[in-house]
């Protein structure tokens, strides 16, 4: 509140320039001044880094990367006397030695109100140029650190979200859906219809903001294609009956929210709770599963084969529309199917990539269940995945064996299905 | 939910005691297995701990402090490379590898619902023993630490506590009350009348938990003694007028609730921001202003007078009931008034103990404004005090400055009051 | 809020009294005026009327009962012409002519912030004097319309009342309770453990007053005596276990809380959507029933038994302390207890009076289920119910059945042990 | 929900048709059996109302609008006593004899959860056919009678409304503005800027339907088009400082929600306690005003001109886009702004209509302020009200007095420049 009188205070000496304001007050704020008025001083830094351009908040980026080490004269003292004498105790004081005084300046920066939210978005806006920069790499790893600590899975709280939501929380899914886009509000609310739920994270610094949000469908039978779910049927009554009705509920899609939070995972907590959620409120359901692309099957299709007979199959891939023709379709369909089959049960290969997708379900303990033909047909999805989709179960009883199964690199756990795909020659 | 059918199924083998449980629990949820299914395993982690006896809790409070250090050999290596090479990046690296694994387990506790009040609990426990049990104060640093980043300023709530509060929250007010103890729910109800106001932190993990609260009265001129202000006077249409004619707030008990986060420091802020939410609700208001007890005063005193004359003065305070005889009292007057302000002006000198209170509003930037003659005869408050109480003055345009004044060991700021006791004889 | 500039203003003129601004503006409100401001009159009227003694507020509920009435000349009008053609529009023009213009003053008197709420005091305060002013019954039967309007069910809204209330809530329950006294609150909180559930009806213009309120408890088997029911066993765990196992639901006590919504009926609402909220949450009870006091017995016998025998008994029942004496009680038990099961399942004679809370639930649908002994051995208990308490059974599926049968002057439907004990000699 | 059991139950009997099922429970919801099980019955009848097509409606409709009316008998004796003597007491008698069952019936039809909805839609349904089926008019007026006391202003919750608002809330005002069409929800995100406000008036009953709301814009001066208010400038921190700059609070739409309440008049405390709530969130406001149509202004001029002069104006002001021509418009303004301004100040006389938006206005006491050229150039206000748009000020201090003129049927209030207007030439 009083940042402008004090400034104007200072005006008959010489002014400082923003980014040398900011650097003046991020110093403060470690010091001793930041420990007695810390809420304070914090607010005035996040006020003067807002009124800053791009080229600034870089040139402080680049201040709080490289300055706020460690003192390299007592943390040599530090791994000097551990070296000579390792006990716990010395353990921890090289610990302590060695933690970044940039940590305690970003905790402090914290403290104003917006701060984790800045802090987050200092972290997206740093993301991309980390490659050229790479002294902002300490920078980044602090932030990460401190993120991942303070979004712990114990400070965050599920929310359903629905038509009863806040406008300003419901344009956010439109702007973060990131596998199937939700094109406007007529579009999200088929989305929020009662045989469909969502389910958010969110934490209490950022009331507005879902960290990760997951749709689901409720169906009967495993749904093999995406389309469909995606109709805007909207009649209330139909999409009620069809709830009660339903006996699987289908995760199709998943799409995390903030760039600043990379590396700091809650989709595993996430499915596992919503699974949850969903048996309380619907007894009925007997199975949880989701509909999931396979972005790198192309890709590898195109590593994979490199005899004749591939490159036809590959012409004929890369044919504009071949899936609206059914005969084209029909034939391409077995020998697709089995290739896809086949590389997402590949054994880990040093150097060969894991399906991202795959990695996070199989991962999370799920079975690979059933691969579907043409079950998304947008042209994203016929340029990555060949239109392919994979049913990933999550089945209570054996999610722990099957991520042990994942861990240990063993052979990827699936159905009867796709044993039979992989035994088509 | 499932962790019975679990344990039942290892009933056929050696069922392990409920400590050795604990203990691979908390292994487990450091391993690759922890990362996969954390939030269950320290689910069924908090369940087996929640039905250890003390014996056994200690035990496994000794397991993690002497456990989960960091890896010996990877650290001294980076210790090494660190001492060849003292690079930003080669100091990150150290950090990295002295961070001890015992944090991380203690993270992933955090993730199980109730998991951070377990940890605060289990801080709480260990605080009395660590003086006797040494080795547990590794575990208690870490525990702080954690503890310390995850109540940040930024993360915590301050709500004002009223009758409209839940009884839950309530009842912890009764409960944690240091200062001027609250007796029963009619004494509480006065504490919340129209003429007063309370206000607490809290922390998202913690719903019903006041962190910190402060209590609060609305009245005309600078309070000078408590008892007025605790007495039971509830007529609703006199303490809302009351409120109306109020130009001054007396900060009159602000308590810590949570052991467990004892070295997190929450006041400061506390009263800074509730200062701010009072001058939003009763612009009127000219003075913000504690009264608070000298609980330092009279052990200073034993110390500090020798000679004959002192003597017969200590003599005259350990007297029983000296106070309720105006002519004892007036005689004792002049001269401890005198010394309390002494006491609390002095010079710091190494090895002289500054008085805590004292300390905690100076050091916030508050100013030494009035020494009040009996403004607490409660016996406790008579053997600390001598019934003597204090304001300490929260101006807001030089909370600053004073701060920084106490810092740099400069004299204490203070009234001309105080220094007109100061140069009586 | 007063009106106090208003009224200094107004100071030079003849300032009226009190009672005559009350009464210009009640006539305000009913004028043009009112109609276009009439939240604003009603404002002041109510400002008004609350700085009003006790004898003042008296003439102005004369004032409303004796003014206020509907046109006479038009009101004879619309008669005449309804004997004239008794046709539905007749009908109804006579109708519009002879809704009291009290009825409206009294809506524009609802306007005002807290207007029901002084409304509902105003019945209350004229309940007691109806007998000795019969003038004040026209404005009684008028407030009684309108609040049994305004409180329809379908504008009440049920909330579970526990630890997480507001103490603005709980302390009307210690004041409201009328059947079990709660004293203090700590008596509150046992009655607000895991295994008891409390609920009431609230009125969106009275959010912090409930209309009715029952408290329950969830035991194993049907409950026979309260004094175990009201102990203060607080054991936060025992109490969870305790619903955990239990099959029945005892509605132990239900009391209505404000006077002024007297011959507005809530209890049979209440029970009945309570049952509905227990068997949603514990799907395992298999029985819900009242522990119910008997306060029309002791009377009844007075007047019922006459011959020798019987003034035997009705001495020894008026003895002090008898029931602390076991071979006393045995002996008094059979007698009494026939009697009882005779005085609740007599048929109806006109100028008899049934047991008004035999009525409540016999009306409402419920059974008589069992007639336990020494059930309750309070002193008011012992004076009215000679300790009996009874069980009235709802079972959903009898519950309309039932219902008809009392209002047919049918037998009251009753358990085979009741029936024993009638056949007793 | 459908009491498909119960009907399915009764199957081997004859099931009645769902029109006399409905009859049937109408009657019984009436009978004693309504007295004990009304909640019940009433959420049967609603649930096989819910399922009848609209001629089977139409039916129940006429069913209620000719039963349930009072018993003649007993309302011709009580209008033969009162006739006989004219006592307070036979008035009341006469009244309640009068009072029609159809009313209570509709009270318990109101019990169910969704009643005051359902019975909002009836109303709603009926309006369009009273003129062609006018005994439907009791049943009309005896919901209008009981929603108005039941939407009395004491049981109304104002909320503001914005982008926190649930979704479900949001898309009502879209369906519902009926001033200035909102095109979508990127234009009401808009209307919701910083430097908007919206509230609305909810009961308690209807949680997420609106019953009026208005449209406020902060701005400098009084505005005096509409096209400004409605462009799509939506920059945060722009708007945020337009707020803060604002001294004149504009209400450039109010729109009634429910057609079932109409005669239910709320715009009145709507406006009213509207600006209470801006001043309190912004004392710098100085003015607040409308910027209204005058939507009954050219209707008038078609009557009022008849003279050749006249015709001329008549057939300039029909052409196509005349205020597109400079030259044109500016010829046309003088003549028309002057007629305008005596359309809107005429004094009333029996047969002439004053304009509907002026007598709203007006009638609440505002003042009649400026009359704008060209305000508004969409089609219909073109059509309607020639482009002429009229600020109404609504000035705390004379708001009564304005009113009391207005009723007394005196000038109408109106400032200097109106005044200026009127006297030209």
């Amino acid at each position: 509140m009083r940042p402008v009188s004090q400034t104007s205070a200072n005006a008959s000496t010489a002014e400082p320039v923003p980014l040398d304001r900011a650097k003046q007050l991020a110093a403060a704020l470690l010091s001793e001044r930041g420990e007695a008025s810390g809420a304070l001083v914090a607010r005035q830094l996040h006020d003067v880094l807002h009124a800053l351009d791009a080229s600034e908040r870089h040139g402080f980026q680049h201040y709080l990367a490289t300055e706020f080490r460690p003192d390299k004269a007592a943390l040599r003292a530090a791994a000097e006397r551990y070296l000579a004498d390792s006990t716990a105790e010395a353990a921890a004081a090289l610990a302590q030695a060695a933690d970044p005084p940039r940590q305690e300046l970003l905790r402090r920066m914290n403290m104003a109100p917006g701060g984790t939210s800045a802090l987050i978005a200092m972290r997206s806006e740093i993301g991309p140029r980390l490659r050229g920069e790479p002294e902002l790499k300490l920078l980044d790893a602090d932030l990460r650190h401190l993120l991942a600590s303070w979004f712990n899975r114990g400070f965050l709280e599920l929310r359903r979200i629905d038509w009863q939501s806040p406008a300003a929380v419901l344009e956010k899914l439109i702007a973060y859906e990131a596998v199937h886009e939700i094109k406007g509000w007529d579009d999200l609310r088929r989305r929020l219809a009662p045989d469909r739920r969502c389910f958010a994270f969110f934490h209490p610094a950022l009331p507005d903001e879902p960290l990760i949000f997951v749709e689901v469908a409720l169906v009967e039978g495993l749904a093999a294609a995406v389309q469909p779910l995606l109709s805007r049927d909207t009649d209330e009554h139909a999409r009620r009956a069809q709830a009660e009705r339903a006996d699987t509920a289908i995760f199709y899609s998943i799409s995390n929210c903030q760039d600043g939070l990379r590396g700091v995972s809650f989709g595993n907590f996430l499915i596992k709770q919503v699974v949850e959620e969903l048996q309380a409120e619907f007894p009925q359901l007997r199975r949880f599963s989701t509909l999931s692309p396979v972005p790198g099957f192309r890709r590898w299709l195109g590593q994979e084969l490199t005899c004749d007979r591939d490159t036809n199959l590959l012409r004929d891939v890369a044919a504009d529309g071949w899936w609206q023709d059914p005969a084209q379709s029909e034939k391409l369909r077995p020998g697709l199917m089995r290739l896809c089959a086949r590389y997402l049960t590949r054994p880990f290969v040093p150097g060969s990539r894991i399906d991202p997708v795959a990695r996070f379900h199989l991962g999370n303990g799920a079975r690979l269940e059933r691969i579907n033909w043409l079950g998304d047909t947008a042209p994203r999805a016929m340029a990555e995945s060949c239109g392919i989709m994979v049913n990933y179960l999550y089945d209570h009883d054996s999610i722990e064996e099957n991520h042990e199964h994942f861990v240990r690199g063993e052979p990827i756990v699936r159905s009867h299905d796709v044993d039979s795909l992989l035994a088509n020659k």
